[in-house]
């Protein structure tokens, strides 16, 4: 029995702790599985009672007869921990736990859960949740869940499938996907994902025949290199993902040393995480619900430019409404053979002519994607208003359909059709630009390594002398620079220089005094080191540098982020970056060319591009410099947390960086 | 008989052009209105046919016998004019004309259009359309429209009134609300706008005892300052006005000649003019039909700080959703007496919980507003779910409720009983945002004039000499300059200088080598002389200016704006206010206070604030400049079409207006 029969198709469930009370929620898997056809065995524990809603009960795991595939618990407090052990001692292979009071309730219920989950590996069970509101297989007609939502008398079966931090997010995309006629695969609560977790689950439903489109509701992700991986088997088998993630407008603030880490917020590296591995993001709740037809059975479109969609509409303002999101998300609006940018029917629209000019677009070379618009009539002559719509052929172009209307008929008989139908102008808009911003996910050179500097150590602080040894190991210009010793500080840089005080322990520089800029002579650095060691007694010697200019500044940052891993960073210089936000983010490491478009996205840049007759920078030798330092993490056993450069000064020829900073891990 | 009445309350409707063919679009007005159980007199005119549908014809407004109050046009071609003629003879005092092929068929069919308005004024006759698809009065059972809504049964009356740009639209609001219970009062489809417009008709509604809420489809603005006095009659009648506004992505750049020009294009100067005259603006569509609950009776919060909202849920996911967005907008969530910013009853709601964490937040002085979040309850026990919500009291503090699962009975009971419920995180969070950025319209100093300097020319263009002039008029300390003559070209300012050949005909200086900055001594100043008079050979003399630095730069821009009228905007220096949008626009003038929260909007201006320890600018000095130059409104005449100063260069002490265009209308 594998681990996805004991899931979705268990034999035998029991339902540890099962209430006689139909109201209570435990009395509701046994309801929910018996009303929607559960063709297996359930077996209610119940030590107080003898039945429960007509079934026998019995009064723990170990009395019960023959195999069970599958435990629900739901009995409250250390009671859990006794059923797991009664799990392990009936060979029972995965255990939902519905109870809470684990990681979901502060430090001490986390090591609970810890206990908990160690005593079940040891065991043999596997465990989805604790806080789990279990799971459902539509198709199965495996209820297997305490989700209102099963109240409903029939679910419509499809082929998406859906993975939930929310419990109730179920209830939310099982109901409003039925009302428009969007039915499911399977649906789990993953809880604290104590055990199973969100990439194991997706590996799961990569496999599973049933799912052509996986979709996941998030509120963090806890196995980053589990779900890459089997977001790229997903995408491998032909089956998109798409994310809703919640957490956009907080900052992992918390983490933050560098102003790479500060830059580097939980969610553009999410961001970041999501664009690497090839999961789609949508904004929009209800975009997740309906997305799922727009890519059935595609595949990423890696567009090198501006996507292109034509419209055909009944309505101007209908079409005009979802037209001006997509130009907020830089989708240009087309018309092949016309002169408006919308193909408006308005007064003149009959079947054949709307047939007309949607086979039209979508068999036109000049765009990427076509968008329908279907005014009052989708409300009251369904058939009438999505026929032409669902008689084209579209196998070649996503058709997305907005219906201005209050129009489910209409709704559900483009979704039993398979045309991606959207409610809302905004959802709309929403899928066709994450549709058209997915990307195939980035390539990794398995073999690759880089060398770790055989004179630097691999633990402990790096002051900048070694940061900049180490950020010229990988092949980045770096300032000429020398280190000035008791008692005469001699050095042979030419004025004017810069000096630091030397201290691993110094993290901002500036800020302690360490920094001293455009020191013209010999008597000026005299003064200037003086000075810095009574700030900084520690100093093993002084850092000078030569003087340098260029035509802008950039800061480029590597992190080991503790949530998705490696990521490199490239920002606005001065301060740019942060006052507007101002860079690219990827996952480490970048190859050159990827570097390049990451240099393009930086609106500050703008200046090294040849802005207002602006002589141009050298971007390319920025773009090997930012690949440089992604490199970061080849290294065998990744031993730096954070590195950043901050400026790296950008000459019309080459670049150079003026400071190093390097955070080893521990 | 008043035009409100005319348009709303008509006793007598001819319908010209109604046809006897049921499938046609000139046969629903007839059948709209009987169907809907219109009180007056329904009187076709159809040549062709002696009765269509049952009621008998007239083949001429002639032949009519009685008053007719309201004329429905829907006759094609040059029949809509003979119709004019024939409702002014008849005394007819207002035509709706549902024909197109007037402005909204191109030049020629604005010249149409133009002929017939002009000709419609000297006969009587008010006129609303072209190509406009009628009204609707729901509680008044006056249903004079083409469009298929009315197809539906019944519509649930309300006291919210729509005025729109798209017909569609009509549909699109009333059927959407009635699925949720929501019922509207008037509603109209203002076509081309030819002669009655938006502006009037909130006027009209202003003074609608049916009408409480105002709400606004917008393709553009024909009449800003009739809509904004309009809009300032609502508000003082205690009726919110609320737009939702297309065109969000596209630039007025052809209009553009100055930078002020090009970053004010269309919609933030709409923004700007929304938030001056006390329209809400909300960003999703649904949120227009779902917002008029939350705003019935209410007033601008003019919160002087962030929005902060509480928060009680039965779910954890579909609450983060909400508030996840709020944050997005810098809206805080806060929970009184508690550590969590939610109040989450998930596992343990009842209703006589949620009723008490509901009363405590509604009655709490530490928040602004209150977000009630339900899950599945509200799909399969309404009543349940939403009666702890309808019982609250709910007066002194805004209460948007989110419902998680499709529950359209849920959703229809708030709405009963005037609660605003929404059906995605997305429309609560855009209406709460819209609420608590609400402000009171601003105030004008009704006397307040500026004067013209008495020896500048009030029309043709001025040169940059003459612009530092008008400058220093409004009070803007400019930089210390000189006319340089020929044949010597002598001057007595210090130098370095910088020197600009004095040029009213050159608008873009830097570009067209009329610009040297930084010369040291005489007989440089006399080689770039000479260099300059070979570009420029008709400047009138050469402006010599005083070199001058400071801690930051600034531009400051004045525009008449041909949409909105006068504006002035305030933005970072250098190449940041174009790169990264960063400016802020109002409406002028300013006071130095609203100048103030503009250059607080500003984020590059965060390096006059103390940003990193940097030494402070003087923002005051700023705001000063800014209200100053904004007071271009206020001269007899508004001579001015944009002024712009670029850099304003601002000081630890005071600020420097080093370069001034100015371009006078004409």
């Amino acid at each position: 029995m594998t681990l996805a029969q004991a899931l979705f198709a268990p034999r035998a469930v029991a339902l540890v702790g099962a209430s006689g009370d139909a109201a209570k929620n435990s009395a509701r898997p046994l309801r929910f599985l018996k009303k929607h056809g559960y063709a297996g065995r359930i077996v209610p524990i119940n030590a107080s009672r003898s039945q429960v809603l007509g079934e026998r009960t019995f009064a723990s795991l170990a009395e019960v007869p023959g195999a069970i595939d599958h435990a629900f618990i739901m009995t409250p407090g250390d009671s859990v921990e006794r059923a797991i052990e009664e799990c392990g001692a009936r060979g029972v292979p995965v255990a939902t736990i519905f109870s809470d009071g684990f990681a979901d309730a502060g430090p001490e219920g986390a090591a609970r859960q810890a206990r908990l989950i160690a005593r079940a590996r040891e065991l043999g069970v596997r465990v989805l949740g604790p806080n789990s509101m279990g799971l459902v297989d539509v198709p199965g007609r495996v209820a297997l869940t305490v989700n209102a939502v099963l109240e409903m008398d029939a679910l419509p079966a499809g082929t998406t499938s859906f993975v939930s931090h929310s419990g109730t997010m179920l209830g939310t995309v099982l109901s409003r996907g039925a009302a428009r006629g969007l039915g499911f695969a399977k649906l789990v609560s993953v809880g604290n994902e104590s055990d199973i977790g969100t990439g194991e689950l997706v590996e799961l439903l990569a496999e599973d025949p049933g799912t052509k489109v996986i979709l996941l509701f998030l509120e963090t992700v806890r196995d980053a290199a589990r779900l890459a991986a089997a977001a790229r088997k997903a995408l491998a088998a032909g089956k998109p993902v798409v994310a809703y993630k919640l957490g956009r407008s907080r900052l992992g603030a918390a983490l933050a040393r560098s102003h790479t880490g500060a830059l580097a917020g939980e969610d553009t590296a999410l961001a970041a995480y999501f664009r690497d591995c090839g999961i789609m993001r949508v904004d929009q709740l209800e975009t997740l619900i309906e997305i799922a037809p727009l890519l059935s059975g595609r595949t990423p479109p890696d567009l090198p430019r501006a996507a292109r969609v034509a419209v055909v509409t009944t309505t101007g303002g209908g079409a005009a409404s979802v037209v001006d999101r997509l130009g907020l998300c830089g989708i240009e609006t087309v018309a092949p053979d016309s002169e408006s940018p919308i193909i408006d029917l308005t007064m003149t629209a009959t079947a054949g002519r709307y047939t007309a000019a949607l086979e039209d677009l979508l068999a036109s070379p000049q765009c990427d994607g076509v968008l329908a618009v279907v005014g009052s009539s989708a409300q009251f002559h369904p058939q009438l208003a999505v026929e032409p719509i669902v008689r084209s052929k579209r196998n070649a172009k996503p058709l997305a359909v907005f219906l201005t209307p209050h129009a489910e008929r209409s709704l559900a008989l483009l979704a039993g059709r398979g045309v991606a139908a959207f409610r809302t102008p905004e959802a709309c808009a929403d899928a066709l630009a994450a549709y058209f911003a997915w990307r195939s996910p980035g390539r990794r050179a398995a073999a690759a390594s880089a060398a770790w500097p055989p004179d630097l150590p691999r633990r402990g602080p790096l002051d900048e002398a070694q940061a900049l040894k180490l950020l010229a190991s990988l092949g980045i210009p770096v300032v000429e620079h020398a280190i000035a010793q008791p008692p005469g500080y001699a050095h042979a840089i030419p004025y004017p220089v810069a000096a630091k005080g030397l201290s691993a322990e110094v993290l901002h520089k500036t800020e302690a005094g360490a920094v001293c800029l455009g020191i013209a002579d010999r008597p000026g650095l005299d003064r200037e080191i003086r000075a810095m060691l009574e700030r900084i007694p520690a100093a093993r010697g002084i850092l000078v540098q030569r003087m340098e200019s260029g035509l802008a500044e950039a800061i480029v940052g590597y992190r080991d982020d503790p949530v998705v891993g490696p990521i490199v960073l490239v920002g606005a210089g001065g301060t740019l970056a942060e006052i507007y936000r101002d860079y690219a983010l990827r996952v480490a490491p970048v190859s050159e060319e990827e570097a390049a478009v990451m240099i393009g996205e930086v609106k500050g840049f703008a200046t090294l591009r040849g802005y207002r007759g602006l002589p141009r920078g050298d971007v390319r030798a920025l773009a090997q410099a930012v690949a440089a330092l992604s490199r970061l993490a080849l290294v065998s056993g990744r031993p730096v947390a954070e590195a950043e450069i901050n400026p790296l000064i950008v000459k019309r020829e080459g670049v150079v960086a003026v400071d190093g900073l390097v955070v080893m891990k521990e």
